[in-house]
């Protein structure tokens, strides 16, 4: 298993629950994982931001790691998150993505008291040692309330045997230079902030982690062939086009904008679990209107 | 019951592990429990930061939320901490602890998405729906990624039956005025911030949350004492010669470091859960020096 | 000449300006600093942030500066502000206020590039080498673009020959709690951060920098005796008053604020210089209320 | 005169000082621009950030702007850079720029005090009402201490008459999409922050404004070419060669390193005023080897 196998659209299949009852709802996220590697996701993300995996009990977290891989069948790879306050909790979820067929696991060190490098190194280092796939680092000082610098992050990839990949998702474009520029381009990166998408992917990031497959089809995808094929006009339009949508999930939340976005397409995978709120009719509005790119 | 009754040092409990497999030690948990009553706290405050609450699991919690209610047996009140990331384990945990005979519950929005000032509101309306003890808005950016202001937490305690009283732990002082000021003085406010204790009593607080009587047992409540009568003098002494080690807490972690300060007075509590780890036998060493104030 | 002079309450003298010419007004300079004298002011200090010291030119500013000095005329001491962007234009200007006879100088590093803490160190090293009257190093990051740590003040104070006093505007209580232990009460500090005043003067500080005299009159040093003559309860109802009135001097702008608020009281100072802009009515109406406290 | 001659590289001159006695040395400065129309530059800016606008007196300031557009003798458009504290110095400026023949000038907000909108749209206002040629509004909140969003920018080129193009120098690619994408790609904007050149020029940036002619001749240019020609590939190399020395200019100071990378190229300016300090020997012998790329 080789990380070279993930590389452009890695799109986020989101969690659906029953109104009626707030299960998961498989059925429904079936229906999603297909939709999206229709649209032409290269992999799929299971239970990533968009997935709501911070909202999640353990028989559900297990219940979409494993039916998320079932259903995806190795059409395409799949790599699962893991965000967890404890490093016991993390690398019990490691091992069960690793055990039920993960390619990969894509790792962030949710915090509650701040973390300091080295604590975060050995959390890395011991998920690494219970599992045999790739492990993908994940910095998103947004939500998980630690910033892990390039330099901190390519250490940990010299250092730590399966951490092999990196996501940056703080929005500074900057970064993505520097990881590229201090590993001479060794070390594959992706690209987590959806509005910077394609400076990302010029700056030479592997792929994109989005969930705008679920809402915007194939756009994401034909922004990343149009780069990868060096078509910088059709690349601009294309990211033109798409970005107001783009800003708009990342103001509006990942998972509200997504849950919203498939109940315009006739999906209906339930609202995000509370506290966090389903758009407003007026945000629902606006986002069909954006849908029609 | 009133919150009337939460005044002075509301004392946090940490929560103990055996060194061998890592479960609660509840006869420890005892032992510092009686400690911190003995050092003339006023209130228990148990699961709070310092009791790694985001650490435990369910049944963990539950069994260290019981047990501390038990035996503390009304003998000082009790207030358990609730820093959850779903609304519904929330309620669920305020319920428990209402049911189980806490006093109060000290309530924090953690939060991995950002939350809106409409979907905190409705989280804290939620909880106080399903309980009929007081609640303490907690405000902690560091550790929970939200920020609310003074006005947005007086606007709950207006319009949420159970929401009665503040902690305020962002360190700035000049929010203890704003509540103090805005709601003429009815609304009790808590300060959550060890360094700036002094400042946050002269400015009107009711009492202040901490962890420092387990390392420094009395003086935390002497300086309460202090300026409860008005010795300003006094008070200014007791709190210049902790104020190192209330910085040293803050800057090193407060479980952390709380169990380091245990074992220096041969209370051998276990360490923080990981990904955080001990103290170095620097710090060690620093914090001995410390707590000989 | 020592800088035990200078304790209490140093009030800010503003520049007033002619509507008709937009010349310096000295005739209602001099009124406005027997004003302050009257109000129990223990200090004043001449073009400070309310001054409008950046944006006078040479000749203003030296006109001034020498002013202030001789119609105070040893009443009380003088303290004169200096906040340049060059090391060449600061020492000139300290060398004036020196041989002017200004009891001191308060010395605030603006910038336009970020400096390092060595650019800095040599910035005041130069300007002590041309005086010989105290320095107050003055830190005041929102206006100055530089923030300065404790530590490195107190460096500067122990290596600079004339570094002797600390004026800290960030509004962090924690920061005057650091400086009086790191320099075991050795080294005099002032708040100039308004809304804070009472909290600092607990904390230690030997004085406080303030424009409010001139629109409160004699609270400010009502609050300051209240605290040297420990009446607690005092000090706080005298705070507490006031309270309201400091935090719109800071929202709406020292030099603003103050000319409004003389307006009110009578005395035409004029407007600050563009590109601030004067008080909306609105804004004028609740500076009057919040000044019949 | 239309804004549209502005594009490309719009090359900085540095302000050049005698060592024996600080006075600008006009031939060196002669010597600088020459060799900036040498290396491709199309434009040039004369006392930008990097030609210590902020640190010159007026006659300094005078002779640097009437030199520079007498010495370019229309080879290519002169912008001037004012970056004054009060409105009427800007104005001052402005007019005179625009009376000796400058084709354009670039405007920031520098602030002692906070401005509001208000505030800097009347400064502009006034600037735009002196004069009869294009301003580039210059956002750069790291040295002037205030920050424009994309939007009110975009307000002000709408209602003020010479308001006709954006410079952003914050260093978030985002506003530069939202910027191109807010003016239907109506209003010219250039970068400003080195390191993301390459970033900004494929989001449709008009020029980017930098020093880095002055240390790495044509490279800058070629990288344009690059992106105007649609090689990508091209100008990822070239962007990823110069990308240390970019990143190294703007840690350590425009002015000084410019100064340290001319008399590499044996070219004495000597150094930037006080308090900014020339590059230590270390830091000189690291830029020589980022100069040979």
């Amino acid at each position: 298993m080789s990380n070279k196998e993930f590389s452009g659209i890695i799109a986020y299949s989101i969690t659906p629950f029953f109104r009626k009852n707030d299960q998961v709802n498989v059925d429904v996220m079936f229906e999603v994982i297909d939709d999206l590697i229709s649209s032409g996701a290269n992999a799929i993300a299971g239970l990533g931001s968009a997935g709501e995996c911070a909202y999640l009990n353990d028989d559900e977290w297990q219940l979409v790691a494993r039916q998320t891989i079932n259903h995806v069948a190795d059409r395409v790879p799949v790599i699962i998150g893991i965000s967890e306050l404890t490093t016991k909790k993390a690398v019990e979820r490691a091992v069960y993505a690793n055990k039920h067929g993960a390619n990969a696991i894509m790792v962030s060190p949710f915090s509650y008291y701040k973390l300091t490098e080295d604590e975060i190194f050995d959390h890395y280092q011991a998920i690494s040692d219970a599992i045999d796939i790739p492990i993908m680092i994940y910095n998103n000082p947004a939500t998980c309330g630690v910033d892990m610098s390039p330099a901190f992050m390519l250490s940990m990839i010299e250092n730590i045997e399966h951490a092999e990949m990196i996501k940056e998702s703080s929005g500074d474009i900057q970064r993505m230079h520097t990881i590229q520029q201090q590993s001479k381009g060794t070390v594959p990166f992706f690209n987590g902030c959806n509005y910077i998408a394609l400076d990302a992917l010029n700056a030479g990031a592997t792929g994109w982690c989005t969930v705008a497959p679920s809402l915007i089809g194939e756009l994401p995808k034909q922004l990343f062939n149009a780069v990868s094929t060096d078509e910088q006009q059709q690349a601009e339009t294309l990211f033109s086009n798409q970005l107001p949508l783009l800003q708009f999930i990342v103001k509006e939340g990942l998972a509200s904008t997504a849950k919203a976005g498939l109940a315009i397409r006739d999906i209906d995978a339930g609202d995000a679990r509370l506290p966090l709120k389903p758009l407003t009719s007026d945000k629902k509005a606006e986002l069909e209107l954006l849908m029609t790119v």
